[in-house]
């Protein structure tokens, strides 16, 4: 690791210190840094590092800090399309899915990074493509999810599903999600949606607020490629989202598929917590008052 | 009963065939017919009856016959703010909870109707109110629903919700919705929330796809008012719509308040089918097939 | 005022002190007290106070005092059935739906009772008759629920549930809830169903793990008598129970119905606390952290 | 195919015909028939062909055509422990999700069988093992499902689950189910579990009725080892069934490992039927009105 990216919510001011804090601790060890251009914004002067766009972090760094929350892991994933580089959250108060290190462990678990002792999650992308009449296609990868969904003033929409060419069902609801596992604690959980380990190689389907009482959560394998095509529009405005990010407008011409990413993000760990645990903090789920082991 | 008001789905072109046959049925009964403008376009001659525009009909006429399903009948029930004439539904096609008359039934009904045979259901309404700074306030009666909710490209939004005063909680949620128990069986079955005998004095508070698992659907007395805030309002639309019919966009100035309204619908209800059955029907909850009562 | 009942939960070590404290509190102001007999096995000495079974407490003490958690206070809610004394349901460690004043509130809420500025709130019970062929009736009232329920190694059951006479549907689950408001937050809950306002007169059916889909937790006045029977029970234990005690065994023969029972329990309230914060606490919905009310 | 086994569900009296076309059938093609015992009380006389004991078919038959429903097929499934060939399930009445083959549909799809000419889904069994110190382990193979649940008097009971040795969290429930996905579409379904499809190495942990709202089902990938121990037992009784049938009593010593088993179901498939056919004839989605493929 000769060089450590930095990439912090826009306007998040108690970044400040501790961004300078990180690149004291890097320069010390002779570590380059490369700090994303907004972020630098957060610094009075440079201080030693490069200001780069955060386009350009993966190929100028071996390794990507983010400090924010959830939200900015998932713009930042976005970044890293040409390489995917360890990346490493730090949330600044409540422990997050993504970014599940404490600022109390973040030299800790950064020296682990410089030694090349960490552990991490490979954290499959799904890929989305829109295809639409007479334009080119859109190709999108998500880390959370893909989202169609009627705009708020409109009536119920219809989607056909697909997999794999074989017809699945038309789903009359306020929109679709396909979730990956990762995002399957996102939107997917309060759209009543399972929860998916995310070393699991499957994507989920969750009608949002289905008119048919018994449509459920579909979990496939995610080498299976999902179709969602809009039934009917009339008086519909219906609107395709990537990670939360809104995409194109749909019309009953186009074609929404998504299937798994050729891409993964590498999501380092922090020492001594694993998946469960993250969830059982973020759920609430509690320990045992029983347990002793 | 002098005088009947028929009003039927713009649009439908299977109500023209009945329209006559209800026409002849009434004028040889000298009964008068009063036709909702728009469905006077089903006739091709306006053969003996009066043809008023829809807001005029509870002054014209002792009862209402509407032609249509579940739709139709919300929106005919917009009409009745002066009286509450009883209501006849005339489902073409498929059971409706509010169109429980199948066209089989309809001349026995309408009988049954002329002669003061006839039971009926009185549907309460919910009255909802938007507050506005600077703004005249916007009163809406509602059969079914208020409900309020994010624009599709949106984030998650925050609503502050006030029982009588006291402080109930902050649903993070794509949205909420106050449904009385006629709409229970609506928008807030989709989003998870309990069916409301339609007799109860109550409302449901259903958030949609709540961020928080624990939030669920609250049950309170009618006479109480609900009072909504939105707390936050970065990046984000938020609109209000009654029945399903878009209202206002809404502020983090502005307050949705619902109670009961004074105003009820009088359903007349098919002879020898009762709510239970309605709601097995349109469920599918079929009958025990070891009933043998 | 002048006489206080105590009743503590079986076992409870920590119960002992507040106990004593509680004795010389009444006891310097004149307030004779009345201690459950297995409460006073927490006693060293009885130090004055009156000992008697749980049964006479309604006609000995103007109030009781319950130490202990929700459960607690449901098994001492049984005992009032002569005469609904006001109880103040006093928690051990965390905030109860029942039990919602904390250890160091209890002096200022007892000063408040003795003084006679206190407020309750009126908890409505429900009464459930099993009526069995050949047997005398068994009549329960219930403050949270009347549970039928298969046992573990049984098949699925049919239950046929009608309301006032009218057939509502067969339910085939593991079994069924009638709940009062009061109980709505306990099983119910966990079972789907919503939560009904404490001072809503209703009671809500909630199926326990219905195989149709579309079966969905239905809420009805509580003037009107639910009745369930037994479909068949062919290889089938089901039990009916009543807040969590069990009761008899059904067949097919018996009918059990749920009605408002005449009885209502009057629940002292922590001063400055009110239902929809013990509702935000217990089921961690937290305060909205964008409030400046 | 030179021999084709038959067993029906006890008592099923619709199923002597068929068997008897069945063997006449089979016999003008010079097959063998093996009629599992009980079944063969269905016929008047054995006419030719054998009758062998339900454990004996798969050595004795090349194919088994299971006639009932669903339950018959999950039962004879446990019959094919020794050699996995394939099963043609048979519906009498309504489709089911493991019997998809109509009566209408038996003799093309039987004369596919024998042509070789047939599709089949293989579907993965969970394999159960209960450690109990000082006793001998129990192993079941399930198709459908693993339940750990409490008696029906019994308190709520505690779960501690594990996922290959790591800590998942406890559950507070009446009990969970550890479901295969051709058992995702049964228990764990009215539990409010996702639909897994039939394909995807997973398995899914559903609690049941969970106290903690928070807890959701949890999808993993087969290749794990799920572990369940009962933390606590005062005045508890759980059991274990596997796939419905009634295993041992668990105490707090004991531990229910869940992991996939080496055999597979082949289950022969209607033809020009699919999987989410059956799924949308059984959950009754339907089929879009305005779908034109």
């Amino acid at each position: 690791m000769k060089s450590i990216g930095v990439l912090a919510r826009a306007g998040l001011k108690e970044a400040g210190p501790v961004l300078r804090n990180l690149l004291h601790f890097l320069q010390e060890r002779s570590v380059r840094v490369v700090v994303e251009e907004r972020t630098a914004a957060l610094l009075t002067e440079h201080e030693g590092c490069s200001v780069v766009p955060g386009a350009q972090l993966p190929e100028r760094a071996d390794a990507l800090v983010v400090l924010g929350g959830d939200g900015t892991l998932l713009a930042a994933s976005q970044l890293l399309e040409k390489r995917s580089i360890p990346v490493l959250g730090v949330n600044f108060g409540s422990l997050g899915f993504l970014t599940e290190i404490a600022l109390g462990e973040l030299f800790a678990a950064l020296q682990g990074l410089l030694d090349d002792r960490y552990s991490y999650d490979e954290r499959r992308l799904l890929r989305a493509t829109v295809r639409r009449p007479g334009r080119p296609d859109v190709t999108r990868d998500v880390l959370n999810d893909v989202v169609i969904t009627k705009a708020a003033a409109s009536r119920i929409i219809e989607l056909d599903v697909g997999l794999d060419g074989a017809f699945v069902s038309t789903f009359r609801a306020d929109g679709l999600i396909v979730s990956s596992p990762t995002g399957s604690t996102a939107y997917n959980l309060a759209a009543g949606g399972p929860i998916l380990h995310p070393a699991l190689p499957a994507l989920v389907l969750t009608p949002i607020c289905p008119h048919m009482l018994t449509n459920r959560p579909l979990v496939v394998g995610d080498a299976s490629t999902i179709e969602v095509r809009l039934v009917e529009a009339r008086d519909v405005e219906v609107h395709v989202s990537f990670d939360g990010q809104q995409g194109s407008t749909l019309t009953t011409e186009d074609v929404v598929s998504v299937t798994r990413s050729p891409r993964v993000l590498r999501l380092v760990r922090a020492p001594a917590r694993d998946y469960f645990e993250v969830l059982r903090t973020k759920l609430k789920w509690g320990e045992s008052t029983a347990r002793r082991r």
